[in-house]
C-alpha cells in the first residue's frame, strides 16, 4: 500500500481524498496556491506545499511544481481529484517516467476517452450505442437526406465550426429537412466563414444519466448504478440523485451491462463515469467517458456504503475488485452549493464567510473545505459546498434536503442555497419530470423578506 | 397523522425530534427555559414558548407549563425525548387527560418498568433471564449460605441501605462467606445503621449491552438488535458501539428474543430498550427497560437505516409495524461530546464557545444544538454533541472516528474530545475488550504542546 499521497488539487475535493487517506493511515501532502493557503485541505494534511500564485496554469495546472513538490516530500502516489490535471494524460506519463503511481487512468486511456471522436469510435466498436449521425462532414444535400431517413426524424443539422446555436437546426420532418440546410449553411458560413455541415439524431427530452465503474488491472470491470444529472445550468450541473426517477431495472440492467461492456473492451482501470443521454422512449446513446471521480460521486457512497476514493487507491495499489455490480439501496441527492446570487443569473460571489451553520443529524452529509472566516478567493470554481441527504424513498430524501436547506446559514455572500430550496419544492421536480432543458424554463421566484 | 407536535425537551433531542417533524411534515413547538433562549431547538422550531426559568423542576420538568404550552399552541402530541419528563407516568397521564398523544409509554407501563423490583418480576414472569439472588433481605447467615450454594460463587453481598461501595462484598469461594457475611453487616451497620443485606450473583466482566425494540398497538413487537454501552464513567455513557465486539450471532438471536418476549409479555407500544448485563460467559442478565428513545439511538438507525424517531411518531400515530427484524449491515460508533475537561477529572466547563467547525464527509453525522457564539447555561446536562461515525467494519469505524475527532474544533471551552481521541487508540478498545469497569483503569496521558 502506498506510504503517502499528493493530492495535486484544491478545496472539498482535496479534504475527500485527504480524509479516506487519514481512515486508510496513509500520510498526505497537500499543494496549494497562494490564494488557498487558508483552505482546509492545507490544514488538514500532514504536509503542504506552495505550488506558486493564484492563476492554475502557474499552480495546480503546474506540472514541473507538483512533480517536484511530490519528490521533495517522498510522496509515492498522486492523486488528481477531479478537473485539473486529472484527465491529462502528459501529467498521467510524467507520474509514471517519476515512478510515482498516477491515481487515475493510464495515459493511453486517457487519450482513448479524452479525444470525443475516437472515444465514440471505441465505444462504437465495444457495441455501445452512440448517437447515430453522419462521420464528419456531410458532402451534400443528397448525402444529407438519405442518412436523415436512415437515422429517422427529427435529427439536429450542426455546424462543424459551430457554437452558441449558430448554423444549428433541429428538423422534425422531411419536409422542413431542405430548407434548413440551406439556411444552416449560410447562417453557418456567415458566422464562422465555414458551412460544413454534420448530422446527428435529435435527442428528444434527453436526460443525462450516467454509470459508475471500477475496473482493475486483471480487466475486469462492475458497476456502481446510475446518477442521474440532468439538472444542469450551462452545461454545469447543478444537483445530481440516484436512483434516477426515469429509471427502471430493465433500464437500469441495460445502461450497466454497457457501461461495464466499455469498461471492459478498453481494459479500463480506476474508478471511471460512462455518460449517456437518455431519450424520452429510453434509448440511451453512449456522450463521454470520465476517466476520474466526478463531484457527484458522494450519492452513490451513500446508497451503496462504499468509499469510491479508498476504492480508487486500492485499486491503484493492485488491489482486485470483486466483480459484483452494486445496485441502490437507498435514495440520495446531492446538492452543489455554489457562491453565486441565484436571484442575479448565478454570478459568483466570492469573499468572506463571516458565519457559517451546516445542517446535521439524520441522512445528512456535508463535504466541504470552507468555515467561518473562510475567505473565498475569486480564482477558482464556485463550488464551496456539497450537500448530501439520503433516506428509504425519494420523497423522504427531498424533505431532508429541504429541512438541511432551511438549516444551512452561510452569511457574508450569496449562495444558490435558496436556489435549490425552490428547486426541491417544484413540481416538476417532485414529479422526477426533468430533463437537461429544466433550467431553461427555470425562474427564480421573488426573495422573501 | 399529527399536525403539530411539542418536544418537552431542549438541546440536540429536541432538535433531532423537530428534524425528522419536518420531513415528515408536522408543525413543532419548542418549549424553552430563559437558559435556552438562544439554542437551535428554539431557532428551528415553528413555534417556540418560553417555560420558565433555568431550574428544571420551574420549566421542564413544570408539567403544567408544558400542558399549557401545548394547549395554547394547539399541539396535538407531545415528544419527551430523554431524560425529564420522559419516564413519569403522572406526564403521560395528564397529556391522556388532555386528549394530547404522549408519543411515549402509557402511564402503566412506565410504573410496571420504573420500579426495579416489578420491573424484574415482570421480566421473570416472561421468562427472560434476571441477575439470581434473594428476594429482599436474607434473613441469617444460614439462608444467605444456602441461596450461595443455590446461586452459585461468585456472589455479591450487598447492603440494603448501601451505596458508595460500603457493606459490599464480593465474595468468590465458600469459605470467604461467612467472614464477609460479619464484615460487611457490621460495615452497613456502622455507615446506615441498619444491617439489612441482600446477594446478588456477580457478575464476572460485565458488558452493558441493550436491545433496542419497537412494539406497535396490536401487541407485536420486533428488535433492532445491539448497541454496546459498555464504556462507562459513573453509570454516563461516554461511547456506545453497535454491533457489540463481543456479540455473536447466536447470542444476539438468543437476546433479541428475550427482548421482544419482554415487549410483548406487556404489550410494549413504541420505541424501547431492554438493558441487560452480559457476563464473560455470554450469560445475560434483564437490568432495565427504558420506555424512550437513548441517547445513543443514532448508531442503530445508521447501521439499519431507519429513523427511530418516525417511527416512534408513527406507532403513537397507530400505523403498525412490519414485525420484522433489523440486524446491523455496518458498524457505527458514538461518541459523546461533553463540555467537560478530561485532564481533570471530567469536571464540567460550560460557557461560550468561540469557534465551532464540525468535521464531514463520508460516514459521518453530527447531531448538535450548539454553534460557533453559543453560551453553554451551567444548568443542565454537559452533552453538547454526538458525533457518530459508520462503515463496512469495526476497524474502519474506529479510523473515521480518529479523522473526524481530529477535524472537530470547539474552542472556547474543554470537551471531551480528546479523550474520545485517546479511547480510539487504546489497545482494549480497539480490541473490542472492554466491560463496564473499563473507566476505572483508564488514565488521560498528558495534553500534547
Amino acid at each position: 500500500m502506498f506510504k503517502k499521497i499528493l493530492i495535486a488539487n484544491r478545496g472539498e475535493i482535496a479534504l475527500r481524498v485527504i480524509r479516506t487517506c487519514k481512515e486508510m493511515g496513509i500520510k498526505t501532502v497537500a499543494v496549494y496556491s497562494t490564494a488557498d493557503a487558508e483552505s482546509l485541505h492545507v490544514r488538514f494534511a500532514d504536509e503542504a506545499v506552495c505550488i506558486g500564485p493564484a492563476p492554475s496554469n502557474l499552480s495546480y495546472l503546474k506540472i514541473s511544481n507538483i512533480i517536484a513538490a511530490a519528490e521533495i516530500t517522498n510522496a509515492d502516489a498522486i492523486h488528481p481529484g477531479y478537473g485539473f490535471l486529472s484527465e491529462n494524460a502528459k501529467f498521467s506519463k510524467i507520474c509514471d517516467e517519476h515512478d510515482i503511481k498516477f491515481i487515475g487512468a493510464s495515459p493511453e486511456m486517457i487519450s482513448k476517452m479524452g479525444d470525443k471522436a475516437t472515444a465514440k469510435a471505441t465505444m462504437r466498436a465495444a457495441g455501445v450505442p452512440c448517437v447515430p449521425g453522419s462521420e464528419g462532414i456531410l458532402k451534400d444535400y443528397k448525402e444529407c437526406l438519405k442518412l436523415a431517413k436512415e437515422i429517422g426524424f427529427p435529427v439536429m443539422l450542426k455546424a462543424t465550426a459551430g457554437g452558441g446555436g449558430k448554423g444549428m437546426r433541429a428538423v422534425w420532418k422531411e419536409e422542413d429537412l431542405e430548407p434548413a440546410w440551406e439556411s444552416a449553411r449560410k447562417e453557418a458560413e456567415a458566422s464562422f466563414g465555414n458551412d460544413g455541415m454534420y448530422m446527428e439524431k435529435l435527442i428528444e427530452e434527453p436526460r443525462h444519466i450516467e454509470i459508475q465503474v471500477v475496473g482493475d488491472s486483471s480487466g475486469k470491470a462492475c458497476h456502481l448504478s446510475e446518477r442521474d444529472c440532468s439538472v444542469q445550468r450551462r452545461h454545469q450541473k447543478l444537483t445530481e440523485e440516484t436512483p434516477s426517477p426515469f429509471m427502471t431495472d430493465t433500464l437500469r440492467e441495460k445502461m450497466g451491462e454497457a457501461a461495464v461492456k466499455a469498461a471492459e473492451f478498453i481494459k479500463y482501470e480506476g474508478a471511471g463515469t460512462v455518460e449517456f443521454l437518455v431519450d424520452k422512449h429510453r434509448n440511451f446513446y453512449f456522450m463521454e467517458m470520465n476517466t476520474r471521480i466526478q463531484v457527484e460521486h458522494p450519492i452513490t457512497e451513500q446508497v451503496i456504503d462504499y468509499d469510491l476514493i479508498r476504492e480508487q487507491i486500492l485499486v491503484a495499489a493492485g488491489v482486485p475488485i470483486s466483480g459484483k455490480n452494486y445496485f441502490p439501496q437507498l435514495h440520495s441527492i446531492e446538492c452543489r452549493i455554489n457562491a453565486e446570487d441565484p436571484y442575479h443569473n448565478f454570478r459568483p460571489s466570492p469573499g468572506k464567510i463571516t458565519n457559517l451553520h451546516a445542517p446535521g443529524g439524520h441522512g445528512v452529509r456535508i463535504d466541504t473545505h470552507v468555515y467561518s472566516g473562510y475567505i473565498i478567493p475569486p480564482n477558482y470554481d464556485s463550488m464551496i459546498a456539497k450537500l448530501i441527504t439520503t433516506a428509504q424513498t425519494r420523497e423522504e430524501a427531498i424533505n431532508k434536503m429541504k429541512r438541511a436547506l432551511d438549516e444551512f446559514v452561510i452569511e457574508g455572500i450569496k449562495t444558490t442555497i435558496p436556489f435549490h430550496r425552490q428547486l426541491m419544492d417544484h413540481p416538476d421536480y417532485i414529479e422526477g419530470n426533468y430533463t437537461t432543458k429544466f433550467m431553461e424554463d427555470f425562474k427564480m421566484k421573488p426573495m422573501e423578506e
